[in-house]
Parts: structure tokens; C-alpha cells; sequence
């Protein structure tokens, strides 16, 4: 299929699109991006990559990390982190701390903010320096030591993240937080900082497309594991607009309040959007436009 | 592949868990059922079908035929469908009607409860004869005249089912019922007594695996509307417990409290399994553990 | 105390009020009320009265009917009743359902709908001719056979309360309701729709503020069964604004979607007001000021 | 009435029985209590005081010290408090941050723990000094500056307070903690940390029965204000178990984890009682009982 010019198609007319969402502006780092940006890339199977547009801009991938961390912890914890993290949509947006008091701590999913944290808590009690080793890790999937966290952005959302403190004071009267509050909080901050392009999140991401083998070769996690982490961004990956992101795009997938979204086809290929406007659930509005064409155009979704 | 010495490995295997689950009761005529019951049937993607155990005995498939009322009436209604059930996992086992209350009146999907009654009511404003078009609708759809309602079970929810006759008035209260109320649960207690084997239901959910094209070739749904369909029914197939069914097994699905499970593989399979006895979140326990041995042997799932 | 003086001042100045509310209109015959009525009667604890407006025009009493019918089924029944329904607020506007599924079919009190359809359930497990024995009960009460339903507030109620027909069929889901549903839902509609004056209020509800003995002398609760009934009225018996309504007016009260108010202040006097538009929170606006005006000149509140 | 010998009654009686509940032990430090403490004070109109077992030892006033707070606060603030803080009761023992999303950030009342939060931050922007300032209004209250904090009780729960850490940081994302959230709960550990004994509670609770008037004779509130707050006590002060205080005592009051309650009768008299043992919805077994029996043996309730 001829990817590039699809991409360049579709980077086009999304690009005339009206409804082109707001910037998020709680983290007061963020409000300050360029509204106007817009990148699309596709690694295919054979490490074939296409993009059009702001493709190999960085931007803050913010939640997109949780998915990295998640994997990260996986690996090193193995099947016990379903212990202290379920696997179901949360499924609802009034109230995200009141299901984690209904269900006495435990989150719905690792890619809420809540399971993030708990997953933050699994890292530090494996590794000797979380920041870094977690650093090294997504380096290490994405064969590129060019990637690192944004200081700024890090400690913008520290000084206003009053309800991830929450979240994670909350869950630690569980006692589903083993280690110091302000230790998970500040790795949790950071993780989210990551400042990446479309282009080296492509890359990082495909493990994900390639049974567990990163784009060196290299096997991460084994295939059960990939399959289970591509069912929980499938179900989970979009809030309470997950269910609208598999209806449309149909493919497994996580967004970021950056404004990027990666997605994967199993064993087809991993695709990267990038465009700051998000929509009123809090993804990217031409980056849900973009690959709702594409898997469109293509036919090229899991469903 | 040798689909059919997998599924004999598997029936012989699941038969001896001690995991069998515990028979529903609260609909009193699906309590007299053999608990020891247990089929399996696949159909390929050539029609070539494959079974064992029970896979020709008819069993009451209850909540499986939202998914074909959803069919019907989409195909019927078009995507003004959507303004009047939402495409979200519901996320929530505990108060199902709450979430009802906190979104006036939009279920969350249309495989909940309170969604496939909306449901039927759209299908009683677009039919003649709904009890009866609806059963020409699935029979046609399996090519088999012989398929139909079991009075005794519809009688006996009708005389127990006070928790669907909530909803429904709920939905009225709000406006989303359009019909009578009683209309719309008669339809609805009839359409879950369809009594079906596992060949007859593969037959009937073949179109799902074949781009909307049934067992005879003819088209029912469009590819788009197919994607869509199988995205709600991985997201939404198993109540709280789609995360977790998309985590273990990864095929979109549906599954029923008379025991009953089918699930896709699109332009793979088919596949239909049945054992009465249910876990604690209501789906059948063999049934489970029969799907994730096949897509962990097969390799066939779609992450 | 010139109790009629100070009911004189607050009639002339309550009737000025812009803050007027809306008649509800959710049941048809309700709306068709002159919202300009207004009227106030208060009988003191030597049985004299003292009236302003249209204190002897009759209104459809609706909610109030619930405390009546509580003081008959807490007489009958004996303390068993709080086995079947709880004496705490509901604290919660927004899903009236929910609370009732988080807590297994037990109602938070009796005076919120799903409350009264337990109360209701009750008494006509106690009673030969449930309808027309309340009725007695309450002529008996207020010393007046010409007190009567009426039929056609009943059979509009009866049409539209959908909502109350959830609530009764959930009840039923979870066994707290004994008998037929549609004999549980028809005695309570009934029950609403009675139609008394003020002052017919007044001398029903003199029972409360006089140990349990009615304007005849004959005691139809003991002391402490009137405690009972006059604290559960001063913490539920205004929904969500229950709080607003002991820190405004400071009395032991309950209102109804027509209009009507009744408070009474313990071996002091019983109060009952009357104007049949609403605030936000659905009880009598005109009725809520003056009765917030009475206990500041007065100075008799309970606190 | 002799108050003397009602109390020894009450005492001798309530000190056999064998549902004396458990002592808190969420907060290490109350853990070490002698379980078999048991005190009453009760003092009188004409302010003549009662005693019966341990009524001079002082032990952790927790919760009771949020009416203090709230009487300065109210004092300080006027009626713009009710822009911050609702007077409804909160009714849900499951969820206590989800009502707070759902209602962004406006806590249900000033008597549970967010709304009591909200409250030391209204003070801390009133005072130079807030933690002295308001032990010197207790002290005033009470005509006693021989009461303090317990610095131990405070780090012990400054140390395992994650709940509250939560709530206020929840309260700060909604913006309706204006001051440092780390000076906030410094703020309130201190405050619930108040060490006194029946006697001392009896003389500083004198005024909500006293129309204002402390038990020295100056106005410290009015008496509107006064009415405002015994009818917050009688909805709120109990949790979720506010509706059956109201019930079986009659009586404004406020409980805390450290065993003790305060009860008032306006106009007629304040009793404290002390046991440490919590029944399951946390509030002082022994207490509840001794107060049920003492208005039941008197008549003396509000009801």
C-alpha cells in the first residue's frame, strides 16, 4: 500500500479542518505550544517509515509515557501488577476519585492517572534511580539517547497537579502506595514530561506492532505480554472516549494532553499523530480526525 | 491450521476444571439446566465449521442477541442511532441504573441492559411485526428456519425480570422510550429467549468476521458498520469484565447468562462455545477458559 | 404571642415576594393550579387557630400524604419498619436510584419516594381495603370525613410517574416490596393525590406537636414514636434541602410538590402554608420565606 | 429535675453494658486510650453542673473541635461561609471525596472532614496567628487557659493523615482552598488534636445553649447565628449516622473518633460524655447509649 501518499492526503485536508480543538492549558507549560502544529508519522512492519508534516517536532507526550511505564513495570514485576491495578474501562468522567473509593483503592486501569501512579510506585520499588533508569529504558526502545524529560514542563505541572496529589494520598490510606508520596508524585511528574516527536515515539512504540521486539531486535516483553498491553489500550487508552476511539479508529492506542496519539496494528504497523488542540474529552482533535481517515482509507484496523 | 485437533485438546482439557462456575437462577426456567453441558464450535473463514462436545444442543442465548437486535437496527436506523445510546463501557458493577441517572437517560452502550431496550424500541418504531421480524431477521441471517423463541423462558424472565421493567420506566421517564413500555419489554424478554446451538449462532455471527457478508453471500452490513459493531463488542461485550475478556482472550464478543459465548476473529473465525455454569461477573466459566486457550495455542487474536 | 398579627404581617409581606417559583408541571393536573393562591394557617398547642389567605381552599397534599402514612404503618408495623427502610438523609439530588442499588433495596428514609413505596408495601400487608382505611385514618386524625381523594390528580399521576414505577420495580428486584407492585404503585398515587386545606392540615398534623394525641385527645402514637417521626421530618423531609430548611426555618416539616408545607414545633403548634409555586429545590417558595420569617419574629424555633 | 441522679443511673447502668464498641486506632496515638474510660458532664441552664465517672479527664476532642471552628469562623466570615461550604448532610458513608466531584469542590457542610478543611482555611485568612488565635478563642469560651493542643496526637495524624492530605488537595484543584494546602492541614491536625475533658467541653459548648452567651455572659455569636449551627449539628453532626441520633437522642450534638460527644438543648442544658470505644459507623458507643437513655428518661429532647 502506498502509505506516503495517503499520510500526505490525509495531512492535507485534516489540516482545513475547522474543528480543530483547544490547547490544554492546566499545565501552564503546555498552554504555550504552538496551536497551529501538526505531524503525522507511520512505521510499517519492515521499519519502513512515512510522515508528513511536524513529524520530527518534540513535543510533551504526557500521558503516552504511562503506557512506557506500564511496560516498563510489567517486565519487572510480572503478572503480581494486576494485584494492585485492574484492567477495566474506568468508564466514567464525573468522578475520577470516587471508583478508587468504591473499590477500596485498587484503580480501574494503569492508564488512569491513579493506576499511572501505582505503576510509578511498582518502578521505584524495582529500580536504584526511577528517573534515570526509567530514561534509559524508553532510550533504549527507541535506539535513540537523543530523548528526555522537560524540566520546565515537569515543574509547571508540579506546582499545579493539586489532584494527582490527591489520587496518589488517596490511594497510599489504601496502602496501595508502598513508598514516600512526594517520591511517586515527583517520578510521576517527570515520566510525563518526556519530550519526544512523532517520529521517535513511532519508533519506541514498535514493540508494540512487532510481537515484543523492539526496533533493534531486541525482545522487551514476550508476545502474551504485548497482547495484553495492546487489549488494555484498546480498552482503556482515550478516557471516557475509548469506546468512541475504537468505534472509529479501531485500533489500540493512547493519547496525551500534548496533543499527541500513538496507535498500533499488530504485526501491520504503528502510527503517530501530533496536533495540540484537543477535543472536549481531552484528545487530540485532528489527530482522532487523522486516523479515523486512516484506517478509513486503508481498511487497515483490528476490526 | 488444525483447528479441529486444537478444539478437541481443549474441550478434553476445560472439561475437567474444577472452575466450573454455578448455573443462573434468577431467571427460574434457565436454572434447570444440565450444568455439565459443554460445546464448542468454529467456523473458519471458508465456512468450514469445527465442534465438539455439545455444539448441535440449543441453549436460551439471552444477552448474545442483543448484538443481533443491535445489527438489526442499526442497519435500519442508520447512525441516528447513536444520539440515543452511547458507545462507553459502562465500567460499573455496581448501581446500573445510576449512571443512567447521571447521563439523563443514554445508556452507556447497547449491550447493557438498559441500551438493548432502547434498542428494541427503535426496532418497534421501524417494524410491522417486531417479535416476528426480528426472528426472520436472525433465521435468515443463519440460513435456518428452524431457530426460534422459547415461550417458558420468555414467561418465566417476564414474571421475574422487575429490574428491566426500572430501566425501561427509568428510560421513559427521560424520554427514551418511545413505545409503550410493556411493548417494549415483551419484545425485549422474547428476543433473549431465542434458543440456538453454537453451529447455529457461528452461522448467525459469521457476517461479523466477513465484512458484514452472511453465511449465503448476501450483505447485512457495510464494512464501517461491522468495524463498529465489533468495536462496542470488545469494548462492551462483558460487562465489567470486557477489560479483562479483551485482556485474556482479545477477540471482540458477547457473551449470555444462559452460558452461552461467540466471539470473531474479522476475516479469520468464528467461534461459539457453551457451558452453563457462570463465574462471579456472570460470564461461563468454561466458556472462558476455553477462548483464551484457543487464541493462546492459535496465536489468533487480534493484538 | 398575638400569633394572628405576626401571620397578618407576613401574609401582606410574603405576598409581594418576586421570589415566587414555578407550579410543577410534571403531573398534568397539578399545573393547572392558580399559582397566586396563598395561604397560612397555624394552630396553637391549646388547639386555637389562627389563618391568613386562602388557608381553607383545599390542594392536592402530595409528599405530606407520606408522613401520614408512615405515622399509620410506625403503629401498626412497630419498630420492624426501620428493618425495611433506614432513618438517614439522602443527601444526594442528582440519582435518586443509585443510593437505593449501593445499598441493596433498603430506601434511606421513608419520605423519599422509594421510602414511601416500602411504607405503602406495608400497610397494605396490614390493612383489608388499603385506600379507603388510610383515609379513615386520616378523617379520624383531623376529626373531618369531608377530607377525600382526588381521582383525577390520582389517574394523571398515575400516567406519567414513570420514574415511581422504576422505583417500585427496582424495590421489588431486591425483595423489599411484599405485594404486587401495581397495587403498591396504585395505593400510593392515591395516597399523593389527597386534597385538603391548611387548616385541614393542621388539624391532622396537631398529633406531632401534642405527645401523639390528636385534636380529640385520643392518642394514636406514643411519645416516643412521635420523637421519632418528627426527627426523620426535620432531617429528610425537604430532599436535598432538608439541611437548608432546619438551618433556615428550624423546625421538624415536610412539603409536597403542591404547594404545601406543614412544620410543627413540639407542644408549641403546628404551622401549615400554602402557594403553589416552587424554588429550584421543589418545595413552596412563598411557603419556605414564610416560614422563615415566622420562627425569626417569633423566635420558636426548636433550636 | 435531679440531673444528679438521673446521671448515676444512666452511669451504673451504661458502664455493664457489653457493647462498648472498639477505639479508634487509624490514628496511632488515640490507640493507647484505656478503653474502659467512661465520663458525663452535664451542666445546666443556670449553669450548675453535673458529673458522673471520669468527667475531669481530658482525652482528643477530634471532630467536636470543627464546631469551634466553624462558631469563629462564622464569626469572622459573616454568611459569605455559605459560598464555600453547604449545610446539607452529606448521606453517603461510601464515597466521601466523590460528593466533592461531584460538586466541585463545595463540600456538603462544614462537619466533614473537606468541609472542615475549608473552614481552617477561611481562618487562616482571618488570623495572625491561626493555630494560637483560635486556641485562645476556646480558652475564652471556655474561661479556661489551662486547655491546649496535644503535640503528639497531631504528628501522629499529621503523619498518617493521607485522606485528608487528599481532600484538601482535591478542595485546592477546585479552588476553594485559598492558602497553602501544607498550612491548611497543619491547621487542622492541631486543631482536632484539642485535649479536654467533659467538664471543659460542657463549659465551651454553654453558649450554642445559651443563645450566645458564654458561660462568662458575653456574646460571642448571635442568636440567629446559634440556630444556624445546632441545626447543622442535628443534620451533620453525626455522619452518616446524624438521621439516627436525631432519631433516638433528639438532639444537636457532634461526635469525634476520640470517644466523646457533645449534645445541646437550647435554653435548657449541654451534656458531654466520654467513652473511647466507637461503634461500626464511628461514633462512641457507651455515649450514644448514655444519651438515648438520658432524654428518654427525662423527656428532655427537642422532639
Amino acid at each position: 500500500m502506498d502509505f506516503q501518499s495517503v499520510l500526505d492526503e490525509i495531512y492535507e485536508q485534516v489540516k482545513q479542518s475547522e474543528n480543530r480543538g483547544t490547547v490544554a492549558s492546566y499545565i501552564p507549560e503546555l498552554g504555550k505550544v504552538d496551536p497551529s502544529k501538526f505531524g503525522i508519522y507511520l512505521l510499517d512492519h519492515d521499519k519502513k517509515g512515512y510522515e508528513a508534516g511536524d513529524a520530527n517536532e518534540r513535543f510533551s507526550i504526557q500521558s503516552i509515557s504511562k503506557v512506557l511505564a506500564l511496560s516498563q513495570a510489567f517486565g519487572l514485576e510480572g503478572p503480581d501488577i494486576w494485584k494492585r491495578v485492574d484492567v477495566e474501562p474506568s468508564g466514567d468522567p464525573f468522578n475520577f476519585l470516587s471508583l478508587l473509593e468504591l473499590e477500596k483503592g485498587i484503580p480501574r486501569n494503569p492508564l488512569i492517572n491513579a493506576g499511572a501512579l501505582v505503576i510509578c510506585d511498582i518502578l521505584i520499588s524495582h529500580l536504584k534511580d526511577p528517573k534515570q533508569d526509567f530514561l534509559n529504558y524508553v532510550r533504549s526502545l527507541a535506539n535513540d539517547d537523543s530523548i528526555d524529560y522537560d524540566e520546565k514542563v515537569a515543574q509547571s505541572e508540579k506546582k499545579t497537579g493539586f489532584r494527582n496529589v490527591a489520587a496518589a494520598n488517596l490511594l497510599k490510606s489504601f496502602g496501595n502506595i508502598h513508598n514516600d508520596v512526594s517520591d511517586v508524585l515527583d517520578f510521576y511528574f517527570y515520566q510525563c514530561s518526556l519530550s519526544m516527536s512523532c517520529k521517535q515515539l513511532a519508533n519506541t512504540f514498535f514493540f508494540f506492532a512487532n510481537r515484543g521486539k523492539c526496533i533493534r531486535g531486541h525482545e522487551f516483553l514476550n508476545l502474551s505480554q504485548i497482547k495484553r498491553i495492546n487489549a488494555i489500550m484498546l480498552s482503556c487508552g482515550f478516557y471516557d472516549e475509548a469506546g468512541e476511539f475504537a468505534f472509529r479508529v479501531g485500533l489500540p492506542g493512547k493519547s496525551g494532553v500534548g496533543g499527541g496519539i500513538v496507535a498500533v496494528h499488530p504485526e501491520k504497523y504503528c502510527i503517530v499523530t501530533w496536533a495540540p488542540g484537543l477535543n472536549a474529552k481531552g484528545n487530540s482533535a485532528m489527530g482522532m480526525q487523522a486516523l479515523e481517515q486512516f484506517t478509513s482509507r486503508t481498511g487497515l484496523s483490528i476490526f
